[in-house]
């Protein structure tokens, strides 16, 4: 299942950082490494921080744009300090492993995302998260090195992933206690409703685009924590391209 | 309860990861770093790695032996690989954890004892140990670099003795883990909002009452498992007025 977990890494800044996490990665059975616009380039002190995980170094995929890095996955899990502007879902390190874990064999993707050493990631991009992660910490020092961070999310997932004796009971019908009807949206998918509903209500009147306030950022937040299979994604675009044939001409 | 544990380094060759260890120990509130007989000194990389837990640094104590670091111990927990010749008592580091905090409050210092970064503790100096513990790792690519382990490690004992809202039963914040800016919606609001959905989809033609379908048991099920705030309900009521406002006439 570890397979289905990537790290990406926006931003970074020193390449021994990215050779730390690709260490880190390889001890607990990940592989998987994407960096999204990095700073550094992989140079000798990645290669020797990595101390041997140069696989995961020669496989890195590197792209320009976070929402490239997460496009096919459903499970996109973002760390952050603890207080934002808007709350968001927020996980511990163990219940992100165990919604992981719950949702990876329906065939879903994961991505744990972690920001620039100095500043993390941007409010845009944790409004793209499903969810958002805290370590928890030391108040009055709460910033992990970015490898630091990225080993402990490893670790807890590989307990929920790959060592199932040390994490307890299996929970075969995943997060809603069923067998789910439809596959889970994807976020390239969920990206195209809220760009059709952002312009929908635009166009409607519904949303001044010189005055947006919270809008979209609550209507990513709500439809992000419903884990929206495709099914409704379509509905609601259905309901969006009718309502947008419906409108008097303005 | 953090106070009383430390942090020990046997024969440390890179000053670069005794700085990153006293990161990851002010991370997670711990602060008593000892070292065994250090090759490495504590350098301009040890005070950069630390990024700011120089004080740590600086607090640190010198002594020639492992006995000397860990003689008023009662729990005395030594990283290892997981086979050693003869068989000891092993824990996972959860279970290392739980362990401190059963036996810190009787007045027990715990000690956990971390290796060369070559190979290890020595048989000699894992005998010394009142347990050992073994951070589950890929069987072919085991070797965590030190700081990473002691990042690992410190973050299971803040779990557990600095952290029982996580740890265990209760979650103040809720099921998302923050405290939420909106109370829920009741079910009469969500009610209101389910008919007035369903009229305004059958005003605008998207929804047939004579072949209803899923449509509304499926928008429902959505808005329902989404555990919607008021404000959200408010914000989607007021888009569905809207709408019908802006339908051509029919």
């Amino acid at each position: 299942m570890l397979d289905h977990v990537r790290i990406v890494m926006v931003n970074t800044t020193h390449s021994g950082n990215i050779g730390a996490a690709a260490r880190a990665m390889k001890n607990m059975g990940l592989s998987r490494l994407v960096l999204v616009d990095p700073i550094a380039t992989i140079d000798e002190e990645a290669i020797q921080r990595s101390s041997r995980a140069e696989d995961i170094l020669h496989n890195v995929v590197i792209v320009p744009t976070l929402e490239d890095a997460v496009a096919d996955c459903s499970l996109i899990i973002g760390t952050s300090a603890r207080s934002r502007h808007i709350p968001w879902p927020l996980m511990t390190p163990r219940q992100a492993a165990a919604k992981a874990r719950e949702m990876i064999p329906a065939g879903n993707e994961t991505a744990l995302v972690f920001g620039r050493e100095s500043r993390g990631l941007t409010n845009e991009e944790l409004h793209l998260c499903t969810a958002h992660v805290h370590i928890p910490t030391e108040s009055s020092f709460s910033s992990l090195n970015v490898a630091q961070a990225i080993q402990v999310l490893c670790y807890e997932m590989r307990l929920a992933l790959a060592e199932p004796v040390l994490s307890g009971e299996d929970e075969e019908d995943g997060q809603w206690g069923v067998p789910w009807d439809h596959p889970l949206a994807t976020h390239a998918e969920l990206e195209g409703l809220f760009q059709h509903m952002e312009s929908t209500l635009i166009d409607i009147g519904f949303l001044d685009p010189n005055t947006p306030k919270q809008l979209m950022p609550r209507m990513r937040r709500l439809f992000q924590r419903a884990a929206m299979d495709k099914t409704e994604v379509n509905i609601l675009r259905g309901m969006l391209a009718t309502i947008g044939k419906n409108r008097k001409p303005g």
